[in-house]
This record gives C-alpha cells, sequence and structure tokens, in this order.
C-alpha cells in the first residue's frame, strides 16, 4: 500500500476565534497528502488531468483528536488503496511534528470521471503504480 | 428536532478548476447553517461563546453526490440531536434551489468545552431550546 | 455609475485567532459584490463566461479601518466604471448593518480576456449595461 | 532591509474555474511570507502575539502579472522596512521557481496594537531585528 509524507505549517489565516486550526482546511491539508503522494509515485494529479481524467471527492471524513495551532509543523502521512474499478480510498493521519502527537485522522473516497463526468476507470499507468 | 434552512450562492472562489465547488467549502456551509440554526434557535453561537462555552468539531463527514457550480443558490437545512452529555450531532442536507437536486449530506460532531479545553455540559438554557 | 449593495454575514472560519475577520477574505466578499452587480445589471458573471469571456483580477486593493467580526451582517457596496477598452474597474465599500460603521474599502481592477488569455473588448452588451 | 524568500505549492482547492490561482489566495502566500521572515529574523509572529502585542494589516497591494497555477512550485521573496512608530511595510514579490517568472507583486501595511486593539510601539527586540 503506497505510502508518501509530507510537511506543512498551519497559516495564520487556517485559525479561526477558537485560536486553532478551523475543521475545512484539514481537508486542503488532505488534498496536499493526496498531491504529494501522486507525485512520488511517478504519476502527479497534473499529469493525470492532462489525460482528462479527474478524481473528484465523493466521499470525506475526518476525526479531529487535538487541534493544531498557528505555526505548528505538520506531517501528513497519506495511503492509497489498491483501486476498485473506477473508486479509489485514501487515508491520512496528521501529526504534529515536535512531539509526534497525532492530531487527526480521516479519509477521502474519490472516483475517476472523464471531462463529461462519466465514470471512467484509472488510467492504466495509475493502477499499475498503485499496486 | 430543531430544524433550520439558510440559503447561500457559490462563491467563485470556491470553484476549482474542476469547474464545481471544491470540497472543503462544504465544510463551511456546514458552519453557515449550524449558525442560523442557533440564531433561529433563540441562542446564537455567538451568545454561546460569550458564556465562555465553545463547541468545536471532534468529527465531520460528508457525502458529495451532485457537484455545486459557480452563482448555484443552494439550501442548507441543519437539524441537531437531542445532546448526550456534552456531545451534540448536527446533519445537514444541501439542496440546488431551483430543481431541489440533493447535492451533499453530512454530519458534524461537536463537545462542548470551556475556555481551557475541558468538556462542560451545554448551558441549560441551549439544552433546553434544543429539547 | 451603476451601483449595488449586498449583505452577507461573517463565517466563523473567516475569523482568525485575533478574533476578527481574516484579511485575505475581503478580496472573497468584494467577489460577492462583483457578481452581485453584474447579475443586477442583466448580465452576470455566469453568462459572461458563457461567452467565453473571462474577468481576471489584475490589482487589488484594500484598506482594513475597523475589524469585521464573526456573525457581524455586513452591507457590500460595489460601483463599476466605465470600461477603457478592455479594462475594468470596481469600487468597494464595507459597513457593519446595524451602526453603518464604514470598515474596509477597496477597488479592483480587472482585464476582459478570451480563453487563451488574450485581451478581449468587453461583451457589447456589458459595455452597454455599464454605460 | 531584512529579505526573506521562501517556498510552497499552489493547492488544488487555490485555483478556481478559470484553471488559475484565486485571486485572494496571494494574500495567503503574503502571509506564509511574512511569517517565514520574521521566524528566521529571530522573532517569530507567535512569540510577537505572546506579547500580548498583534500586527493587523491596515492595508493591502496586490498586482497580478501572470496566473500561477495548480502544482506550481513559487518563491515568496518577503521584505521588510524600518518601522515608522507602530507602523511596518513588508513588500512581496511571487516568483514561479522553474523559469525565474515574475507572478505577482505587492505589500502589506501593519500597525502594532496591543491586545485591546490601542496602537503600540513594536516590541523593542523586533525593532533591533529589523534594523
Amino acid at each position: 500500500m503506497p505510502q508518501n509524507t509530507c510537511q506543512l505549517r498551519v497559516r495564520y489565516g487556517e485559525t479561526d476565534q477558537m485560536r486553532v486550526a478551523y475543521y475545512a482546511h484539514y481537508l486542503n491539508w488532505f488534498e496536499v497528502g493526496r498531491s504529494s503522494l501522486l507525485r512520488e509515485l511517478g504519476m502527479s494529479y497534473r499529469d493525470i488531468e492532462r489525460e482528462a481524467i479527474f478524481l473528484p471527492v465523493v466521499e470525506s471524513h475526518c476525526r479531529y483528536l487535538k487541534p493544531a495551532r498557528y505555526d505548528d509543523l505538520l506531517r501528513i502521512t497519506t495511503r492509497v488503496s489498491r483501486p476498485k474499478g473506477a473508486r479509489l480510498l485514501f487515508e491520512y493521519e496528521i501529526h504534529r511534528v515536535p512531539d509526534q502527537e497525532l492530531l487527526a485522522t480521516g479519509n477521502t473516497v474519490h472516483v475517476a470521471v472523464d471531462d463529461r463526468g462519466k465514470p471512467r476507470r484509472l488510467p492504466e499507468r495509475l493502477s499499475r503504480l498503485i499496486r
């Protein structure tokens, strides 16, 4: 099961008046993790769209365990499962770097579609890279 | 089970290069729904924070059924369940207004905490309003 | 000089840990104002893009006078100047509704381009509506 | 005049349906540049807020020269001017890394305030570091 880690810092604009990162931004960070994983696998999401295949999200889930704060350095760990037809599952863990505390877990489900929104098999090359 | 509906339009900045609303923004829209529900119940979230009670999200879930597009008028329907201790469950449905198409469903789980992050019972008045 | 006003409420996710709206969101609100103005003029921005004309921003400017806070009801006043060639200037004022306090002023400059990014004259109909 | 460079990649959620980065996100990137500069100077913005000094933005300006696209690697160059009383000016340039193309320039003006919003002199240590 391919896995990638990447790092990012919590931006000021990602905090809210509770003085922690706002919950919607975790989905942005998941996307940073996905992009990083695909790039490392050897077929970036930019490449995938160049073949007129898109991977819209059909489901997202996130559990928020501990708050992330401004300027925290985070590590996003992303895994992708063997695709089932047009469906692709990504799983995520977000840790705070200095103390390795687990802050959040989540997953997203994607369906490969063509430029008219019709479900399509994943590009053969991507399926091979994931397997 | 208290219920609220409110409307919003998809902003240009909420779209992405797939020409549909980006998935993280649905969580922002859920928050608009929650705020609207609490305001209508008679105790706005602003009022709740004035009593030094906060309702951070501990879990979010969204299913994306059909894409929302720029300038679409959306209706957010929000329901809140009877609180269990410090826990509160909100459920959401997002419809496109002109044709009533259901675009997304989701829920968020919140835990009431004080200003030091300690779990707390909900303000008595809010519990009463929800029941 | 065509003018439009519209209202919106500050969302929780638009605040930051300074407990005020984060500065980048004012540009989102300006866009809400532009969209509202064009819709009222009779040619929505969605219509404009359907004619394969786009209005990317080439310059933005904002002065932040007083902070906007969560749940504040804001009024966006938007004006558009008579176009000069492909160039279009929008000007904005943001007031807090209950007390009419002026919170921010700003402007954006846009250039009409076709789908390959080449400058183009504005759609004739839009120019007429603005004049 | 202290200067810092840092890099970031354009996120998918930062694009819009024009297939380029949405204009408001440049202000988020400016903030990444400011945070990076202050951290490198030796007094992070987090440290500044710990001394109960805040640096809200009173003015922002951005010129958008060429579009930034999804997955583009960007270099943010940030400079800060010698403070005048409570006022602080940051200037920014955003380049696309592979070809060094200049995509945007801008600046932000900040005023140091205390936790009640009263203008305050900058922390002495920060003034020294900037000079």
